[in-house]
């Protein structure tokens, strides 16, 4: 179990097996860490649950390995199953409220929002960080509302919860992200669909560190 | 909350809202019930998480005013964000165990079984009832296997626990079902796909009762 308090969302990776692209997820995200990911969150829309439990229960070998945060996405009963760090939830998912009665205070809930009346809605509900995007076009979640970088510096300022961006973020904008004070980046394709994650994670965590 | 032990498995409805058509979900449940329903599953696999807790907090209402005991398909968190009476689970959801773990010993749960080897399995891991089936071909689970009559009453004969059919049901072929000795029928387009889905239960319990 990784403390609460104390975590660094700098370099926050967030699995898509689909953009694998033959590679072993376990051995990713694995060298992902190895090449600087703080934490790392598993995603997955489309598994039956018994599958997503099982994938989830491999990662969560790899993450406990590094002392690494595992934050499971939209599913409570996954988080619980495995004992993850916490859930991240989205606005059509489980309501914060609701996820912080599952899970109890201990574990990590994290909420995606896309305005400053989101943020301080979820903020006020007890959420432990924020996910704020999509900043840049993605491929990955086409359907996400789009946040500007300015748009993301004013979510920092009116809040203090720590706050990851997300939506297309890659090592040639990287830097643009962090300073608009954001406590991290997370990260989808720009690791997970390298054929070097290791190297990949590691440039993102230097220019990450550079800010 | 429904007590778990003397739980009526006679007629267990499973909904399906695709087979409605047109009709409103809650009410065909409310006239199910009325019509003699013992139990309710609320089973979506199509729906975002916030959605399926919606609608399970308002079939909870329904059910709860009649005092039928709610069962959620699936999903553990929705089971708990509700305070559904059980949980049912199949062999590609989460294990039996986990899934106990999570709910703790209050809760009912069922497992979906299609062999004796599947139903003892599910009896030594502490299920509360088995779902047995597709006894009949069904359009709604066409992935399901299928088990004969013989095959079920097999079943029945050789574990200790509540057995309720599945799979094809309708009043035209209950009977046979109940002749093998099985607590309950579960239905899904007898009721839910009927236009009168009142007088579609009322048949059902009728033809039940008289096994």
């Amino acid at each position: 179990m990784v403390c609460k308090s104390g975590i660094d969302y700098s370099l926050y990776l967030v699995t898509d097996r689909q953009l694998l692209a033959g590679k072993d997820l376990l051995a990713t995200v694995e060298q992902a860490i190895r090449g600087g990911v703080t934490l790392v969150q598993l995603r997955e829309k489309e598994l039956c649950t018994r599958e997503f439990y099982h994938w989830a229960q491999r990662l969560k070998t790899v993450t406990d390995t590094y002392g690494i945060p595992l934050i499971i996405n939209d599913r409570a009963d996954i988080a619980l199953a495995v004992d993850a760090d916490g859930l991240h939830v989205g606005q059509e998912d489980m309501p914060l409220s609701v996820a912080r009665q599952i899970l109890g205070t201990e574990k990590i809930i994290g909420v995606s929002v896309s305005s400053v009346e989101e943020a301080l809605a979820a903020q006020a509900g007890g959420a432990d960080y924020l996910g704020v995007g999509a900043i840049f076009a993605t491929a990955t979640k086409r359907d996400a509302d789009s946040v500007s970088l300015p748009g993301l510096q004013r979510i920092k300022e009116q809040t203090r919860l720590p706050v990851v961006a997300i939506g297309g973020i890659q090592a040639a904008n990287v830097r643009r992200v962090m300073e608009t004070g954001v406590d991290g980046a997370a990260v989808v394709s720009a690791v997970i669909a390298a054929s070097d994650p290791y190297g990949a994670a590691l440039t993102l965590t230097r220019r990450i560190k550079e800010c």
